[in-house]
């Protein structure tokens, strides 16, 4: 198995992409492409002592920038690292993309390079969220705006078949994301979804809330991507303002400091299970092989377990599965 | 002063409501109404010992369940406890409502028994959230779905008013909520609003993302109440799971929880920092009146802080600041 890395994308590249390169190396055993400027990667690489043989580069010319418009980058730099990425998985040299680049331009790139599994109309990103009671699938985090009551449909059956072949979730539960569980309740683009939904090749229990998506009650929660990307963010933003506010309540008298230090053990497993660095990324679903869309801010870990799920992806055969069921679901022509 | 409480509206209700009127009588000294069922409201008084002569009941005969139609409410329950206690606002018998009832019932007996203030198409709900930096302020967190680019506008105007007024925070910062910085960042609607807004009289600093809503960075965020309301629950729901991480992370060990047990103060204040029922309740703006809507689940806790929020608004003379902060935005021409 060979994963192409974009070298060249997040607000740390190409250091923390190369660090997490050679982590998921000796960790993993997988085969790494950096793709990038060979002058940059070399010299990152020689930072870490003797350049394994898995790691290999493929040089490109051009870069994409975090805030540059995805059309552009897909209609003039047909050289930028993200697209020469994806052409790699196109001609067979890897199995999967990972990128903490541009991700509109690593949607763009993926779509316009590797096209869409038939079936459907828009690809979505799959986020896992570490619920009370196990982790769940949010999809859409971010892909896509403005979506229309058929593609939350189509994300409700990639979803699922994610949960069960990824996550090995038997028979997940999906609901979908509205303020209200009555059907009745939601904007017009959900009141509309929950009535194609309830009709899905899947256990479809209905709406859910915003709190269920850490309850761990549902395993797949089908969402418009400007809504799953603000929960996203709002999470982690979440997650990061507690670990503030408790750290200083725990600082403020001696007993409570001492209480902090014995405990910080019980603390640090804690803030891993929400560190967004422990799940590496977000899963491109619906396009014709695989996607890892990690966050801008990537540190060595978060790529390293990006490409540790890549590689899941590849060796449970999600993409098959995927494609397997939309077929199956069109045959039937519900 | 004098509250109008609902005492029918809510899961509990109506005992923690009379529990929560108890408490606020006592704590906070305002005049309360209970209006409901007076055989049920004089039970659950007569638990509480004496009954105060500040709390009186107005007995009505119909009450409003959870999920009932609001449509249904306002045409054919004239005589539900929520429509009464407005009418108490309306004919000058009390000065505030305070529910934990159905919430879209809330906001439909409001605007259809006092109306809207002038210049307000959609009144909205601000929901106050506990920052890393300080309290911000989210509007709208669920009185409307398909809000247009102008409604948004408007909940621009009365955020920053409200947390002016009613915060004391002085020239607040205000951001739209989106799923990227750039103003061309987001869905339609948002990426219209973002350019209205620029032209508000506040001091409107761009597009923020989720993360935003609890770094404190920005003290009003402005949304579709859609959207709020994911991002309300949501943020509930986490803050809930991650006690119950917390507890078990720290209960896995002997030193860990004599940690927790040492630290079990610092716990507990880190707790209340994030429960909803600290806060009481979201405010209902942009209505000529007050209305606090409360939590279904509120415990007497949370209704007597939605009674102290609803003294302070009348106390704050928000409401008339916004009348004229809408009245002097009406008049420019903007």
């Amino acid at each position: 198995m060979n994963i192409a890395l974009d070298a060249m994308g997040g607000d740390y590249a190409p250091e923390a992409i190369v660090q997490g390169a050679l982590w998921a190396q000796s960790e993993l055993g997988v085969n790494i492409t950096l793709v990038g400027d060979q002058n940059l990667i070399r010299k990152e690489l020689s930072k870490g002592g003797n350049i394994g043989n898995r790691i290999q580069i493929h040089h490109c010319s051009q870069m994409v920038a975090m805030d540059e418009s995805p059309v552009k980058v897909l209609r003039h730099k047909k050289d930028a690292s993200i697209m020469v990425a994806f052409r790699l998985v196109k001609s067979g040299q890897a199995e999967a993309v990972v990128s903490a680049g541009n991700s509109g331009a690593t949607v763009g790139a993926a779509v316009l390079t590797l096209g869409r599994i038939k079936g459907v109309e828009r690809p979505a990103l799959a986020g896992i969220f570490p619920g009370a009671k196990g982790r769940v699938v949010l999809i859409d985090v971010g892909a896509n705006v403005d979506t229309r009551p058929r593609q939350l449909f189509e994300f409700g059956i990639m979803g699922n078949i994610f949960a069960c072949s990824l996550l090995n979730i038997d028979n997940p539960k999906v609901g979908l994301l509205s303020i209200g569980e009555e059907g009745g309740k939601g904007n017009e683009q959900v009141r509309i979804a929950h009535d194609l939904l309830k009709k899905g090749p899947f256990n479809f229990i209905g709406n859910v809330e915003g709190r269920d998506i850490f309850s761990g009650d549902v395993q797949v929660i089908v969402s418009d991507g400007f809504v799953g990307n603000v929960a996203l963010k709002l999470s982690e933003g979440l997650a990061e303002a507690m670990g503030i506010m408790l750290e200083r309540e725990m600082s403020r008298g001696l007993i409570s400091k001492l209480g902090f230090w014995l405990g910080r053990k019980a603390f640090e497993n804690f803030k891993r299970n929400l560190d967004y660095a422990e799940y590496g990324g977000a899963l491109l679903l619906g396009i014709k092989g695989v996607g890892i869309i990690c966050h801008g801010s990537s540190s060595p870990k978060a790529i390293k377990n990006a490409i540790r799920i890549a590689a899941d992806f590849v060796n449970n055969h999600v993409q098959e599965r995927l494609e397997e069921g939309l077929a199956k679901f069109l045959s039937e022509g519900t």
